[in-house]
């Protein structure tokens, strides 16, 4: 946290009248809901490859471009899977009687069927060390995630147990859903399969299931049945929706608000990540409105194929590669739309004191800028050029309540705290396009373990 | 309430030792829980007809019969309706796309298919209304239930709603869940057919499903196609479970404490009605292990078919109509496992006062006897001998969130106050059992409406 001095001693860096045109009109227009409304309810589901992809990047498109922003598609190739029939069961045994398990396939994964006995393991380097024990068997990835902390602490056993399993004979993969709440909800996400292991199925199955797996377990030897009919399709033509307000005075410079169009297929996507697309939309559209266009170049865009594969993150940084030493700061709204709590800023020394007098408009909705880790994962392809990351960061408790499931729809979205988000992010965009300075760059982040499309910092 | 003055001038109505063995066995013991788990875990559904609830009969009658208790079957006949398949969906129109719906067909539905323009309706009453506008349509039912209260306000929907609409030439009905939380999940329960109108298909779809058929209404006509397989079979035999502590003195006079041994097929029924099953099972095998049998008789009674018939109900009234009369009190243990917050009791005046000093031992534990509404679906059909009804009342705040639905699981069941419910039962039922008066009768209840198995004054 920053001294509250800051603020007081450059408070009149946003002009009143701009401060309250954006926080004002985000709060009282209702035009982000709306668009989640429509995007939700109209166009649905936009896993990468769907008609409902295509249509959301055709919306967006004219969307923007009537927002009088200049509004273009950048080709990005998307992997194509698809869901088709899924089923399980745990087959009757002498102990206990069979029961129906609420499953969903991982994303990415291959189809098949299997019928094994069950083996539990509590992570990735459990299940490598079940040697010839797992041979045949369908091993089951059981943890105790039970905050939203849980996920980046077991999201591995999703993107890389399957190929884990794999390699020591497993037929196919169970993994606990990473949730934070659940009526019997499986939860899907990418998994990623490694080269040098057969491809089996995988499936995550709803926390209750997984608690009675465990039990059975303590029984003795449990026996699953499960068959899912997913699928990789050819790889489909797609795009990056990328929408600018052309800077007045530097117009090379660009301040990126992205999110991502694409969302699994199970809900609508409302939270992940149709909030965050009408958030940064919005925050396009309220500067694309104001009398006078910032500085710099504000661009907006919204990419394809963050959840199974991150093409348009990808796709974003090599076409832009020339361009990314003038990305001054970059933003990606992918963490839902709870309740606002803070901002936080990953640049290099002596960038937050540059910002923060800046962001003193939102000081009363209890927003102040922070150092501390941003980015999101679409974001991630462009770390070589160590662009100032910022991000406003919502409340998250419930985040992982319905993430990635059928219950990730438009009745969980609050419609104030959702105009609260984009409000705040456009005084930041605003403010970061209009700042006379630039913000230092970051340092390097150490290089990490390479996991596709992993959830760092914001869940994805 | 009570004053507390009562407690005081007769705390020693229930021997100190006994209140210790009962309430200090139920709390520690963990018999309780570890029988909801096998009845859950190894049994399964139990709604009546099915194997399950087969099973569940021989598996309550060996239990009670190794706890000491003169355990018995009594026949009854049962419906047996059976799920199978089913699904639904809103269709492609001009303005969205279509949505795969969340549903599930309420119990005794018949069977079907049905592609049909939707017409909402907010109460039996307005469907009635409708008149031709809703002939060869969908009607959906929606409502605003948002608190445990307002299943009793809205359960009309789903017990007469299917034949109100059909009356107005509705070829299918869709009732918004009776829920207070949903993840996407469809909440059951049975509805009940009128002689004078055809038999509709009906189904229940989630309340994020309801809140999208909603909005989509707003944007023009909607079609729905859904497609049922559920059936109704002929009639199962089947039976309650009926297990006496035969009391020493006046073994003639009955406390009855019931709960139900069938349950909805969706998930597991740990909630409605396991916890009520092994409760009060428990309460019987503590008081069967006591040194002295009480002055009267215990009788546990395990009903069956409470779900979509209540034929257990009728059959022990039936059965014991000329015992009734010495049946001195009735406890129905329904109401799921929140913490205990009272003792209810319906009794005739006075009846509060010979029963409260009794009930001093609970008091440590924050339960006091309050005059209130007691019963329970199953002691409905014993109304006519005025039978004076107590209940522990438990917590009911997140009764409905998975009531009647797949995510009525053992998961959802607190083992402490599981624990503590069968103490107050046991203590309840042991003063009862013993207290030298009698309870006076209650005045008979005014007629009410008919509704098989209504929702009065425990939810089922």
């Amino acid at each position: 946290m920053l001294p509250a001095l800051l603020f007081a001693v450059a408070a009149a860096a946003v002009p009143p009248e701009i401060a309250r045109n954006l926080v004002g009109s985000a709060l009282t227009d209702g035009v982000a809901y709306a668009r989640l409304r429509d995007l939700t309810d109209t166009i649905g589901p936009r896993l990468s490859g769907s008609p409902g992809a295509e249509a959301a990047v055709q919306w967006a498109l004219k969307t923007m471009q009537k927002d009088g922003l200049a509004a273009r598609l950048e080709p990005v190739k998307v992997p194509h899977w698809v869901r088709g029939e899924e089923s399980g069961e745990i087959l009757p045994s002498s102990s206990a009687v069979g029961h129906r398990l609420a499953l969903t396939a991982l994303g990415n994964a291959v189809g098949g069927s299997a019928t094994a006995e069950v083996v539990e393991a509590r992570s990735v380097a459990e299940v490598a060390a079940l040697g010839d024990s797992a041979r045949g068997k369908i091993v089951f990835f059981n943890h105790t995630m039970t905050t939203p902390e849980g996920y980046g602490q077991f999201v591995d056993m999703r993107t890389r147990g399957p190929s884990a399993a794999a390699r020591v004979g497993a037929v196919a993969v169970l993994l606990r859903s990473l949730a934070t709440a659940s009526l019997r909800s499986p939860h899907t996400g990418m998994t990623s399969y490694a080269p040098d292991a057969p491809r089996i199925p995988a499936a995550a199955i709803s926390t209750e299931d997984a608690d009675l797996l465990h039990r059975l377990l303590q029984r003795g030897p449990v026996r699953v049945r499960l068959s899912l009919g997913c699928r990789m399709l050819p790889d489909a033509d797609s795009a990056n929706v990328v929408a600018d307000v052309r800077g007045r005075e530097r117009p090379e410079e660009v301040v990126l608000i992205g999110a991502h169009l694409d969302s699994w297929d199970l809900g609508t996507g409302a939270n992940d990540d149709g909030a965050g697309v009408v958030m940064v939309m919005e925050a396009g559209r309220l500067v694309a409105s104001l009398p006078q266009r910032p500085r710099r170049t504000l661009r907006v865009v919204l990419f394809m194929n963050e959840e199974n594969g991150l093409a348009g993150g990808k796709a974003y940084a090599a076409a832009h590669q020339g361009e990314l030493a003038e990305h001054v700061a970059a933003l990606e709204a992918d963490s839902g739309a709870g309740r606002p709590v803070s901002i936080r800023l990953r640049a290099g020394e002596g960038g937050a004191a540059l910002l923060a007098p800046w962001l003193a408009p939102l000081e009363t909705m209890g927003l102040r800028l922070e150092n501390g880790d941003a980015g999101g994962a679409d974001l991630g392809p462009m770390e070589p050029a160590s662009v100032p990351l910022v991000m406003v960061h919502p409340d998250g408790t419930h985040y992982f309540d319905i993430h990635h499931s059928a219950a990730d729809t438009l009745d969980k979205i609050d419609p104030t705290e959702l105009a609260k988000n984009a409000a705040a992010i456009a005084v930041v965009a605003w403010s970061l396009a209009e700042m006379p300075e630039v913000l230092p760059r970051p340092p390097r982040r150490p290089p990490r373990e390479s996991e596709p499309a992993a959830p760092r910092p914001a869940a994805h």
